[in-house]
């Protein structure tokens, strides 16, 4: 079935459930956190703190069931034109899947292949120098997703290696201060860079690109010099797949899109040179238990089914605009800036898949900061401002590195999680006060998804969950989660811009004169 | 004059006039960009790309007016108890006043002296090295303001100076993973450490405290040696005020929140030690020139007021909840942070200065990231999401690095310039276009600061800009903007499950049970 979620039986049977809100004051009790919790693969998801029941959940059943959501999703792993609007498939689950993972698995090997190489110091740089560093050049998802999963695990793979084999940067803003601000920090001769655009010709990339070439130019690089130096990720022919420039290729295609594209070659090249193609890998398992999982049609055997449903019930029926995502770990600081993009990018739609407009919201606004910082930034909001923004949280049983410490009768992996247990609470429950500056309003929504440890398998668990959260929404609110339509207009004024003609749009020309120099 | 938003004249005539929308499809032309510019101090304001008009601006100047917006600044620069909830003054303006600033200006002398001290290697480590390094250990406002201004001003002083005075560090978070990694790239022998707790008590900056001395101790460092590596920013008196233990400590007090501690010994210690007093100093007079500008009650000569009341437009007339800031410029990454603190801390309220509950909407959702990078991440939901999100644009002339090039015929500034302008009016205009997946609806407001150059007393102005906008709303919304009351039963109930007693409330311990190892 493709119909809008407005034209579905379960929506009208959730606008009347949503009229008698559930009332987490009332019902939050410790058997309810004992029975609200479901878990795939390595993460547990609890939603007692959501505002949800076992009537609400039964409707949001079925209209995963009506939406044909498991459907569409095997159909995508089947390899069908589900990109309407590009007319291309949609493969990024290959590039982890258990059992073959084709193309994707090939250039996989001969990343790894190449790994070896620069990790026995057989590769090296142009003194003869082994490489120590490598720099990743590439914007949107082939910069937030790979960063972010980086600083997840430098942490993990420092403490498990006793160092890391190469460290890494990341270089994308075409802003100049960007490109000087890394260079400054790096040593030509030791350090390896990844030029990754897809289609080779991405403005902000070749920009950075030349940036960086001229630099080492004028540090007394030759052209022969610069090749040892530089490798591409990008597609098979495009104007990037040159090897007379680069030292190795890499191929990704157009079955994957760049925000979806951490498990494919460009987020593979980056984290196995820092890490080794083993911890790669693991993360790759782990992603591929989480979209085995996923293909249950029972919301209770499939959390990020669940977790989708929850999101939609929050954003269409109890009308909240925006959500938070808060890991309580530092080491996923930058985590909520790639489920940004994901989201944003894949669900901030108008519309459906027949190219008609829709008349109900999609995508909600995404943001977030790691806990316990939020706590003393913008929770005053979450706890007393005059909207609800539902929330999801994440946690681990046990930090990235064994060193903790007890001060004041507790570890610090304790308070951690205190904190957290108590912003739930309160943030559900409440608290009367006779002076309504303190009083808590309560019923204010939060999830958990809980792992015991930061580990690279559970980063690729968490990914692929968040991926397939977005996936499944963009289903049950009938639109194209993988186009990208959005992001030309803009492209194509700014060439406009830049190009210096006559006949530019004097809108354009006045706004600039604002800032140029 | 102290009354409700929605009490005061000009609430309806606004009201009457978000009736009849402006269209900026219609209206955007290059003769309202040369008109729709105000410019106080190094900052100029462009609003061509809202969504208002000059009845819109009239009616917003009277509310303004009705508001007595000027009169409560002046009240709170003479020294009322403007934080009413808490009985406190409001003072953090006193710490870059252009005339007296009283015990502020005295604690930065002390800190300057000292500064002299380090930099002249007169305080020297316990092993005799010279400090080379600076750790901040905070958390909130002793955090986020300071890390965002550094990281701001890190790439101008260096390209300035040619090296910085000190490298700075920052830990804020209880996940003991953060004090370790910041731990594992420092030397204790040539590292300060300053403490930052106004009241001496915050829980996560004691338990990072104590961590980093038990680290220093297993390194093998005595009590003496110790404090010669400790200085302290407190309130007098509090238990941090402890000369036993601190090198140094410098004072703050109950009149400066921490959100506006940035000017005050919150930032000051920091910022002074790494770039040198005379930078910090050139960042306060920058922000003592926009707190003059913002005393003018015209709001075509006050652009933090114009701005203020753009923004109270686009949330209580045009209903938008969140608000991105999108600064084109990459060493302002963490300011949106900052802003998320700034704004969601003080104006996430839904209770007036006479402690009634109100029936309009506060403080929006702030987040965001630089541009360009943006531009391939959550702007397809800005340009075709089913939410209009209003934008406010931060852009500067220059780079602040000088070093830049010319690829495809434009510098890398022009083509961040050009993506930026290209971004406002795709926004504002839209495309027609038969394929509905192509079309771009347009008047999705924005508004936009430009100065000529990211240095310290621009990056000074453009934080007083926030401070006093955000200020302003509270003014408008009759709100206290100053505590912060939604913090508080977080904090309780997570003593309460750390203490470990018996008579603790089940809902927490099964929360806790779920994610305790």
């Amino acid at each position: 079935m493709s119909q809008n979620l407005t034209q579905t039986q379960a929506f009208a049977r959730l606008a009347e459930l949503a009229a008698r809100p559930v009332s987490l004051k009332d019902s939050l009790n410790a058997q309810r956190i004992k029975e609200y919790v479901r878990h795939n693969g390595p993460l547990e998801f609890s939603f007692a703190t959501a505002l949800v029941d076992t009537p609400v959940l039964d409707a949001l059943q079925k209209l995963s069931d009506e939406q044909d959501v498991i459907g569409k999703y095997k159909r995508l792993l089947a390899g069908d034109l589900v990109n309407v609007g590009e007319k291309r498939k949609v493969l990024h689950h290959q590039t982890r899947s258990l059992s073959d993972r084709g193309m994707y698995g090939e250039e996989q090997q001969k990343i790894a292949a190449f790994c070896e190489k620069v990790h026995s110091k057989q590769l090296i740089g142009y003194t003869g120098k082994p490489f120590t560093h490598v720099v990743q050049i590439g914007i949107g998802g082939s910069d937030l997703g790979p960063r972010a999963m980086y600083i997840a695990l430098e942490r993990h793979v420092k403490s498990l290696k006793g160092t890391l084999p190469l460290t890494a940067s990341f270089i994308a803003n075409v802003d100049p201060d960007d490109a000087n601000h890394v260079l400054s920090s790096v040593d030509f001769e030791t350090t390896l860079f990844i030029v990754v655009s897809k289609s080779g010709t991405t403005q902000e990339t070749l920009t950075n690109l030349a940036f960086v070439k001229q630099r080492a130019k004028d540090s007394g690089l030759t052209d022969v010099d610069l090749k040892k130096h530089f490798i591409a990720v990008t597609g098979k022919g495009s104007p990037m797949d040159d090897p007379s420039a680069y030292l190795a290729s890499f191929y990704i295609d157009d079955n994957i899109g760049g925000r979806y594209s951490s498990t494919s070659a460009v987020g593979g090249a980056v984290l196995s040179l820092a890490f080794g193609a083993d911890v790669f890998e693991s993360f790759l398992q782990g992603a591929g238990v989480m979209d085995q999982c996923a293909l249950d049609p029972n919301i209770y055997g499939n959390i990020a089914l669940l977790s989708a449903l929850i999101g939609l019930w929050e954003r269409n029926f109890l009308g909240f605009s925006s959500k938070g995502v808060i890991p309580y770990c530092e080491a996923l600081s930058r985590f909520p800036a790639h489920l940004q993009q994901l989201d944003c990018e894949s669900n901030g739609k108008r519309v459906n898949m027949a190219f008609d407009a829709i008349d109900y919201e999609t995508g909600p606004v995404i943001f977030g900061e790691p806990g316990t910082n939020g706590q003393h930034s913008f929770f005053q909001k979450l706890h007393q401002g005059t909207d609800v923004i539902p929330l999801q949280f994440i946690a681990f049983k046990k930090p990235q590195i064994a060193s903790d410490i007890t001060t004041f009768g507790s570890s610090s992996q304790d308070k951690l999680i205190a904190n957290l247990v108590a912003q739930m609470v309160a943030l559900a429950v409440g608290k009367d006060d006779v002076n309504l500056n303190k009083q808590f309003p309560g019923n204010r929504p939060s999830t958990l998804l809980i792992a015991e440890q930061l580990t690279p398998a559970v980063l690729g668990a968490l990914l692929a969950f968040y991926e397939n959260v977005v996936m499944f929404q963009g289903f049950l609110w009938h639109i194209n989660s993988f186009d990208q339509e959005g992001v030309q207009l803009g492209k194509v004024l700014t060439q406009q811009l830049l190009a210096d003609s006559s006949d530019r749009d004097p809108v354009l020309v006045a706004l600039q004169s604002l800032i140029k120099d």
